[in-house]
């Protein structure tokens, strides 16, 4: 049998009248004669034109929605409306039924939520296949980004006996009996005997290990998953999600936000050249569920204009300090809007402020630096003023936190004396402050979400619908 | 002060009588005067030339093995041997100091054993610079190979609720008390009170996962990590290891075959365009190595040769059952050399049999097919025959498996009535059987064992000087 061409393909074709043979899942077909079929390739499907006087019954009847099939036939030009091929068939075989009955899938729109309790079937429909290539354009874009600059790629390990920022609920890997663990002589469980002779527990960052390497290659990444047991129920936490380290040696925090901003540009711009389709159709998406929403809850910008407006300004870059003033002098905040009010130098930042500051003052992405250091955690380079570490977070319209990052505190004295103060233990983390007894020079580096990532490039509204099959608390299915 | 130059590319440069800026560490310091640096952009080191008569006494004392420098001065060329060019310094500045006496790394061969044993400091030697640069390029690569050919990356979850192959020990993800765990009224672990509100564990494969996406987008892969709970302390297991998954709807065997040599040999040729310096240490590196061994355990080729006989010819595809003939009928065999004869047809081959058919018999990489169902998984394609299914397995020499990948079987009461016999929970797997139920088609795909890829490409022998930080029984440091 002839080698199957994909749809994709096709669609850009003239070769009008050569044979071709495709395979792929039916999504509709009318009047017992025009089978919509969809192989994966692309989000558009081709149309398969089926002579139904000269076709057995009782093959017509098994070409139902979900059932797979090879179709060989002419290539034609369509007089159909919204496609200039399609598909004159003159074999078609069932590869696999679909009992249409049965079948969750149906030709119509099915509620998101709907989707994600049939995660393993939610691939088949529009929606899902446009934000998984978006993903996968992303995921390839990042490395390309990094390749291209010389940075080398670390998988920095997933089981870890230390905890990077001493923040963070953490899941616990082991291989001893849960309810029965061996036990020393004074009652205490033995973990000598445990599989790697530690407590051990998933990683919630790999930015410690980076460290290591980038004072060895100068510029290095990270693109591994990370995990939190928080118990957060929302709809930008889960429970395992994918994180981009980049870690450079000699840079500062100016670099370091010149690298993060460059590396969201890039991607994002790759995204928009190489998903032309899936965007278009995401943009619409988002249109339609806007329209259930009050005028003044809809975006100002569709989904193609926010991309674009993201990477034709620069993002705003603002002290900590600079944006609790405009906070304090916001009407939000004089109003009481805000849930949290901001009345004094050192509050924590909560999402609110983020959104204003994102979404009202500025109109733009920002970059928050130099926050208060009892906020911040231990590893952060502290400034003259004895007060504010030389931190960066980025916040994105719609998601709030996408980026989060510093320069690193690379004088040993400064750094144990505040691992001291922070109850980190330094015994533990001697290959860490070994990168500052020998060789130590400045570096930064930063955090990129790639699950909130993709959410901003998407439009999605719920970060369960980026990732293929979501961790979250009491969930863990397929 | 000056953007810094990367060494990679001063080297390369013929601009003489240029400012430039490097920032580094120091491998060595001869005679108050010959600086070599090392910035990680490239194994090679520059060489800065230090006035010593007009440079305090102090800061020339301060420049030890493993400092890290700023210099600025003039790019000139230079007429040491083995270099092109040289900086003649005109501002030396120390960024981080490093004490000669405390620092592990001197400035002479140490064993790999000893470099284990301080992961956080031997990607500043050379043999893992080049090792870790070679990694990157495979990684870079393999995404590349997928991405020009249109499939769609898929980050298949890390913590499960399955177990993939029924095989494999695995690690319990869990946030309940180690010890005290709370149960139900008759004395179980009651799991509902756990994170996921069930048992959960680390995948040791994203295969079936990967399986229902490609029954949507096509062709798809995964890569990330897995994990195994084994007590195998040998150079080729690791606890925690990464994993390509390559899933493909509509492809049988044959294409699964085509599909991975062709992976294969892409991956292997890049790394060859890409990292000819780091490879042409590591062939020297290898050679030395060898030196320490009798000439019989010596290899033939070295490490270039060996990578470029590899591209140059096919892999030898013979089934289970012609291997066994040639086995049985070997002198090996005969002469009983082999610690486990082989007699009968059903046995499974050890590593022993492995490399007499790679290295001995075919001396080259060999994918055996269509082995016993009863030593392969349950969702392998059966053969009409009832005896054999659908798999491969990819042998390359030193290395022993490298891939494993099968058809798999699309008949749904076929795969039912396997996974009854192989005491597989159907309902719990309800979603992988959902494939079969709803427009099933053949498909067929592999695991490819990155770490071993890289071994095989950098000629290294124990896997534990592959990956960054080896996860193996009773070690987890860093």
């Amino acid at each position: 049998m002839a080698k199957r061409a994909k749809i994709k393909e096709l669609l850009k074709s003239t070769a009008f009248g050569t044979e071709v043979t495709i395979k792929g899942w039916v999504r509709t077909f009318r009047n017992s004669q025009f089978i919509a079929i969809n192989d994966g390739s692309t989000i558009s499907n081709i149309q398969v034109v089926v002579d139904f006087n000269n076709t057995d019954d009782a093959l017509l009847k098994r070409i139902t929605t979900g059932a797979a099939l090879s179709v060989t036939g002419e290539l034609v030009e369509s007089l159909g409306k919204g496609q200039t091929v399609e598909i004159k068939a003159k074999q078609v075989e069932i590869l696999g039924d679909c009992d249409a009955e049965k079948f969750p899938l149906q030709p119509k729109k099915h509620s998101l939520e709907f989707l994600r309790e049939i995660a393993h079937l939610r691939f088949r429909t529009n929606t899902f296949n446009a934000v998984f290539k978006v993903r996968h354009a992303l995921a390839f874009a990042v490395h390309k980004f990094f390749n291209d600059r010389g940075f080398v790629y670390m998988h920095t390990p997933i089981i870890t006996g230390s905890d990077a920022e001493g923040a963070g609920e953490m899941f616990r890997v082991s291989t001893l009996e849960l309810g029965n663990p061996p036990r020393t002589d004074d009652g205490a469980i033995n973990f000598k005997e445990d599989f790697f002779g530690k407590e051990t527990n998933l990683t919630v960052s790999g930015q410690l290990e980076a460290e290591l390497a980038a004072m060895a290659f100068g510029e290095v990444y990270t693109f591994g998953p990370t995990f939190r047991a928080e118990n957060s129920n929302t709809t930008r936490h889960l429970a395992e999600f994918w994180m981009i380290e980049p870690e450079v040696a000699f840079n500062d925090l100016v670099d370091n936000m010149d690298l993060a901003e460059d590396l969201l540009k890039y991607v994002i711009k790759y995204a928009m050249e190489n998903c032309a389709e899936e965007l278009e159709f995401l943009k619409t998406r988002l249109l339609e569920e806007e329209k259930q929403k009050p005028q003044t809850e809809r975006s100002e910008l569709d989904l193609l204009a926010k991309l674009n407006f993201c990477l034709d300004n620069e993002f705003e870059r603002v002290t900590y300090t600079e944006a609790i003033e405009i906070l304090k002098n916001s009407k939000a905040n004089q109003k009481k809007q805000f849930k949290y009010l901001i009345e004094d130098w050192g509050a924590d930042l909560q999402s609110e402020h983020e959104r204003y500051l994102v979404e009202k003052h500025f109109k733009k992405p920002v970059i928050l630096t130099d926050y208060p250091k009892d906020i911040k955690a231990f590893y952060m380079r502290q400034n003259e003023d004895g007060k504010t570490v030389r931190a960066m977070d980025i916040l994105f319209p719609g998601i709030g936190e996408i980026v989060g990052g510093s320069q690193r505190e690379e004088r040993l004295e400064l750094l144990e004396k505040r691992m001291q103060e922070m109850h980190i233990p330094a015994e533990e983390m001697y290959w860490y402050l070994d990168t500052r007894r020998f060789g130590s020079a400045p570096h930064a580096g930063f955090g990129l979400g790639f699950e909130r990532l993709v959410l901003f490039v998407t439009g999605m509204t719920n970060i369960r619908d980026v990732i293929p099959f979501p961790r979250t608390p009491k969930n863990a299915e397929f």
